[in-house]
């Protein structure tokens, strides 16, 4: 494949739908992506039940798909580092934010606090011979703070180069960024690691995102989080737009060549299983071009 | 400004909607577009009623802005370019496509045949000392004949140089193309006419717009189509997005210092008026976010 396309829909864009959907909705969902053609998933998350309710069956979810090499789940401290040595998947996840504000109101710990929580949980994860992957969330801009500079996350991510992290995955949280501030970052990243580190994970909120991973795979990215059919977004605000929908990004690649190894027609029939159950119009623009196409 | 935006919401994107707008209603929308900075409208079209009846009163509307210099109304014949002449407008507006079958199914006639057509209107044209616009339709995709290639544009093109036209408007009418495409036309634009005549008009169908402005940016192209909120669109696709919204490039390009002397607020508060009166959803991710954070 030319480029990697991490799905996360199962974790961030579900995590993030209140109505609850049931355990075998979920795996089907995943069983569907995957015969699309998707490898990477992000399918769990290890977090407290009463804080984010939708990921609760995420230990048994994980026992489901923990045969194949690239499933993973994200783990936010030592409860949660367990369940996932319980699941015996092969990935892990860990999350921080370049904006301290936001790591303070989401984890109640400074950036800097929060790298002795992950310490131990990542020698765990060596240990495991988990491959290991770093959010970094308001890579951009901070909803609390607004602008986010490019040296303020080169200076996160210098303390992270301690670790033995495989995978940084660069979140636009808000989804503000454009072209001149993807390029400026990711022209730093690569100075500091090898660019197969470099993950970009952009919303759509402010309908940026496709121009946004277009410029990073001008750059050189290869490795892009997206979610089926646009899912996720903030829950409070209705008609927002979540992760950067796969179906645009593998539409947008297919078209010229690039090839991702994902059939848009059965990546389409996965998401719709989960949109007609949700009753949601996707956000999706290709995919409600090709549904409307009939 | 760096970059110049024409809105061709009052005619492009008015003339996809079924519901009748009265004509003060059409008004005060360009009004209130011109509120919020911008200069380069299309308001009309000088075609049968009976075929798009909502443009019906385009000679009552061109008459109320031609003290304006960059006000465009589009003609499609003779008896198209009396109203024209009538309303004492600076800017006119013809229209052909690259792909025969579109021009047939549209027109009746072949580009060739067109050509014919257009011949003693851009004489007029030239004699009213107006600006002539170009547009070229399906200049990357047509919904007949799939695929245009770029050498069939440039054909057309070379014909159409014979013309004194100021500008020429590109198509990406199905909203199919991607980042290679739109980068061979305009290379291959460039050697034929200087970059200030090239002008893009991107559809939003398939969420590649604003990626493809971007690219065109790089290349170099400073005039841009766009129409507020996203207006227009197929009337039998429901879903199915217009034009690039105005709004959405606008906030791409202010992001990073692009100047394009439009206030998005005021645009916002200009396309809402209409937006309210259709009980549209916008389908501006920008002016979407915007409202929704309140």
């Amino acid at each position: 494949m030319d480029i990697k396309i991490v799905e996360v829909g199962p974790r961030d864009g579900l995590q993030n739908v209140s109505q609850f959907i049931p355990l075998d909705k979920k795996i089907s969902f995943i069983k569907g992506l995957q015969k699309s053609g998707l490898t990477h998933l992000e399918v769990g998350a290890f977090v407290s039940p009463k804080w984010v309710p939708q990921m609760r069956d995420s230990l048994e979810i994980c026992k489901q798909f923990n045969q194949y090499d690239n499933i993973l789940a994200l783990v936010p401290n030592q409860r949660g580092m367990d369940q996932y040595l319980e699941a015996q998947l092969k990935n892990v996840a860990f999350f921080t934010a370049a904006s301290d504000t936001f790591n303070l109101k989401n984890t109640n710990k400074t950036f800097k606090d929060s790298l002795k929580v992950y310490e131990p949980l990542i020698q765990q994860a060596i240990l495991d011979k988990s491959k290991i992957r770093m959010y970094i969330s308001t890579a951009f801009y901070c909803p609390f703070d607004g602008k986010v500079s490019t040296k303020k996350v080169l200076e996160v991510v210098e303390d992270l180069l301690a670790f033995e992290i495989d995978e940084f995955s660069f979140g636009d949280t808000v989804g503000l960024a454009t072209s001149n501030e993807v390029t400026d970052l990711i022209n730093g990243l690569k100075k500091l690691m090898d660019i197969s580190k470099i993950n970009m994970h952009f919303h759509d909120t402010y309908g940026m995102a496709l121009s946004n991973a277009a410029k990073s795979i001008e750059l050189g990215v290869r490795s892009f989080d997206t979610s089926a059919s646009g899912l996720g977004g903030c829950p409070y605000a209705p008609g927002a737009s979540g992760n950067l929908a796969t179906e645009d990004l593998v539409y947008f690649c297919e078209n010229q060549g690039i090839q991702t190894g994902i059939d848009l027609d059965l990546l389409i029939e996965a998401s719709q299983d989960i949109d007609n159950f949700l009753n949601r119009e996707s956000s999706s623009k290709v995919k409600q071009a090709i549904i409307n196409k009939g």
